[in-house]
């Protein structure tokens, strides 16, 4: 009989105790977590918080007896794993009930997580600032709520965003400060833009650029001290400014570790000691796309990491395909979601690539409720899909999945153009918001249309000899058009060219592209220079609001 | 200058007008139509009859003048073409302004479409029997709503049934007669169930196995009569009993047609005269999964063939690669949706394949309105997927979409098991239900878990020696178990199995299957012989309903 000890016991580890059971009766499994619950739903704190989850129960998935019972797992809560030995394969617990012990293991599997970064400033360790991780801080966040008005949240990645909202919903002020230019960073800026301003129509005060350098504890509150000398004050601060792999017990192992301590695997999420298996947001993975090193703790990779180490354990030969960062979140009633790669990730690594947005409607434009979606496609010269990343409100997630898949298969533009789509007015389009990214993407790798990012609008210098031609309706632009853009209603282009003149390049624009891409065709087809500005005054206007000044 | 004539202006036709343009402002265009308009929204006709849709003019996506103003496309519409000289490269209109002539053509684009089919049967030709193919017949539908109480529908495909649920709106009594014995065919019996419930819950009148023989018109309304012996009568009929292609005019072309009068095409959509193409709802096409002719007449592959067409004439050379026949249809506030082969389909060219049933939720249990699916993935014996099908209501498109690509890179149930898709709570599970539907189909693959249908429940005899196991808790069996089954809570079982017969087969169950899995590894573990009823007592359920007397 062999004993498999498991470190952590929420997705990864509780993953790998139960199909390590499923797949073997007669194993001896020893689960430890440091809090009090395991299996808990911590993607869900944030929402019991603002009391869209009403009851706590919600949150606990497992309980210590249910693993007792159906999986006959003998879980020890508030267990701290304090020191691994691999070389006689034991463990060193630290228990609130039973004090200092040790464990021997056959199978190891390390799943402790991440824990809430803490930066060294000033003033950090006041009791004023709380952290979001599992359920013991939501319990502590969640009564001190009833007693506050105000609230500076520090960090803008998906934690600090969604107890944006759900403090907001307890009707609190809310700071949110964000050290980078943007907040949620696996978003380029021209998609994230939307997020920014769902959060300004909704009474956040985004700080953006903004870097806490200390804290304070003042009688009535607590003050954080910014980078750009601001002083901004409140109750209190919820700080979720990242993670970082909770892997000191294992400084001295022998185990590998990354430069941040994340644990080191290969694809059979085996680390380097024998019989020491690693899962969850602790590990480095490899980025499925680019193929570098990285850290993306999510809890969809976590769930199927915890299941390979089971099945290698018990002998079923389990690979894991490495991570493209899948991901979606809830902005008030925005829907934001991304896959594989942006922009400036790719642009950091020096990887050439095209991209192009569209804004697509997430069902039949005349059944109603159709709403207008920001999809923006990113991929290689060969059309090998990079990335993407969408912002709307329905359907947003399902589009970035079917690409995830597209990604997965390795696919190309050119596939999203054949993929064969569910669709009834209540649920898509004929042309399917996915299908049509590809239309656009084939047109421009096969030169039927020359794509130009709304970016380089800035970027025009009066010897380029450009003019920006808006072939919206006059009734359009009167609502709203760029400074120095000419209009020529695309119904009329054919009949006005001679308006135009053929040593100038025209930088086209429509409403969201389409009509642009109509009279694209008609200029190149008269022998006219020019290019369609992708994603169409839309996109101007989200690229003008993502490069906003601000404090 | 070449000139190309398009037959049929809707899906395939207006994309090909339109597409033909982009690439080359060149061309002459001509496009005909049979009726008042191109380009309506065909999809959307019930939902306007119903109010659902409230403006007449959201159902005119393209006019004729747009079509010249933006595509320099001359539309006729009201013009029949009547013949087809392939010789001459002539068609012959009857037009309604025009009267009768000729038009040549150096490239032709067949795409008219199908018509709803007329069985000739008594009482066929009363003007108490409507159709609904195109905006005048929608004209007339909706006029005559206004007047009437109760109406027959003939038919249960995808058209009968969104007729059921919008003449329901307008409060109507509403009768539909299906010949099979079940509705929507693209779905198996235990899937469409669920849609069944939802019309009867709705007080929809449904007539199964139910063939209509004749009509008889009288004073105050028509009667229906059934080959059953039963009449039922109502102020009007609507007959949606399927379509055939519209091809009529082509009959002494030379043009090869199929059995059933579809125009043959090859992968680049070219029929057997030089120059001439077709697409659209009138085309034999091949199914991507079993690789045999059909008919599929959808609107994604009709806009996507229109597409290819034009790409091929203009010398872009692009390849039509079959349909897989992805579909979703809205019934009440239920989605039922479907991509690639279902089961009856597979057993009729007998292809050997395996299915199972799941019923994972939308989105997190613990998030608010997570709504429970039935999923059901069919594959075969390498773990190729060969189709799913779901019914439920949140994110059945989203699941149905994402397996839909993977059938298309040939993808196994394997490969479901790696998706990385977006989770957050509003949106998905960590183990989304394409990963779990997955997962269920590995185990089963590699002999971890034995799956038998709900079906096979009734074919059990004395001699078989089989016994059901439920393994749901004594509560959830007081309100419903299976006659004969016996019960031991799946956490028990470790304790109890000195109850169980190894002489005797269990055929585990719980409420979905999940349960009764772990129950399942632990009995066979344990040398019992053992099987899990896929989809638990939930599929049970379904299964009996489909399975109920009908008259």
């Amino acid at each position: 009989m062999s004993k498999v000890v498991i470190v952590g016991g929420v997705a990864a580890g509780a993953s790998a105790a139960a199909r390590l059971r499923r797949l073997d009766e007669s194993l001896e499994i020893v689960l430890f977590e440091k809090g009090d619950y395991i299996s808990f739903a911590n993607c869900g704190l944030p929402y019991y918080i603002g009391g869209v989850i009403e009851e706590r129960e919600e949150l606990l998935v497992s309980t210590p007896e249910l693993m007792k019972h159906r999986f006959n797992i003998d879980v020890r809560v508030n267990s701290e794993v304090i020191k691994l030995d691999g070389n006689s394969k034991k463990v060193a617990i630290s228990s609130k009930d039973r004090g200092n012990y040790e464990e021997t293991y056959d199978y190891l599997v390390l799943a402790p997580g991440a824990k809430p970064f803490k930066p060294n400033i000033n003033g950090i360790n006041s009791e004023k600032i709380f952290y979001l991780r599992n359920v013991q801080d939501t319990d502590k966040l969640k009564s001190v709520t009833k007693e506050i008005k105000s609230v500076i949240i520090v960090g803008g990645g998906y934690i600090g965003i969604e107890m944006a909202e759900n403090l907001k919903k307890l009707d609190l002020q809310v700071t949110l400060v964000e050290a980078a230019s943007h907040i949620l960073s696996p978003f380029d800026e021209e998609i994230v833009a939307a997020a920014e301003m769902a959060m300004e129509k909704n009474k956040i005060n985004l700080q953006l650029n903004s870097k806490v350098i200390s804290f304070k504890e003042v009688e009535d509150g607590i003050e954080a001290y910014l980078n750009n000398g601001n002083i901004l004050k409140a109750d209190i601060v919820v700080s979720a400014i990242g993670v970082s792999p909770d892997t000191e017990f294992l400084k001295d192992s022998g185990i590998a570790l990354g430069e941040r301590g994340h644990i080191l695997i290969n694809n059979r999420m085996e680390t380097n000691l024998e019989g020491v298996y690693a899962g969850g947001d602790a590990v480095e993975v490899i980025d499925f796309v680019n193929g570098n090193k990285t850290a993306i703790p999510l809890a969809g990779p976590a769930n199927k990491q915890g299941r390979i180490i089971a099945d290698n354990i018990c002998g079923v030969p389990s690979i894991y395909k490495n991570t493209q960062g899948t991901t979606v979140i809830k902005v008030f009633d925005l829907a934001l979601a991304a896959t594989g790669n942006n922009e400036r990730i790719l642009e950091s690594l020096d990887i050439p690539h095209h991209s192009l947005i569209v804004h697509p409607f997430s069902h039949a434009g005349y059944y109603p409720g159709a709403q207008q979606m920001t999809l923006k496609l990113i991929f290689n010269d060969e059309g090998k899909i990079l990335g993407a990343q969408a912002a709307g409100r329905e359907g947003v997630d399902k589009r970035i999945d079917v690409i995830a898949t597209a990604i997965r298969y390795g696919g190309t533009v050119y596939d999203l153009t054949e993929l064969e789509l569910s669709y009834a007015p209540p649920f898509g389009s004929a042309k399917d918001a996915v299908n049509f990214s590809g239309y656009v993407a084939e047109n421009y790798l096969t030169e039927k249309s020359e794509l130009v990012h709304p970016r380089e609008l800035k970027k025009i210098k009066p010897e380029d000899n450009i003019v920006v031609l808006d072939v919206r309706t006059e009734e359009e632009r009167a609502l709203g058009k760029i400074e120095n853009s000419i209009g020529i209603n695309v119904n009329e282009l054919r009949n006005r060219l001679n308006e135009l003149d053929k040593d100038k390049e025209y930088w086209l624009h429509c409403a969201v592209g389409i009509r642009s891409y109509i009279a694209e065709r008609i200029l190149k087809q008269n022998g006219f220079k020019c290019k369609n500005i992708t994603g169409g005054y839309k996109a101007i206007r989200l690229m003008e609001y993502a490069t906003r000044e601000v404090l």
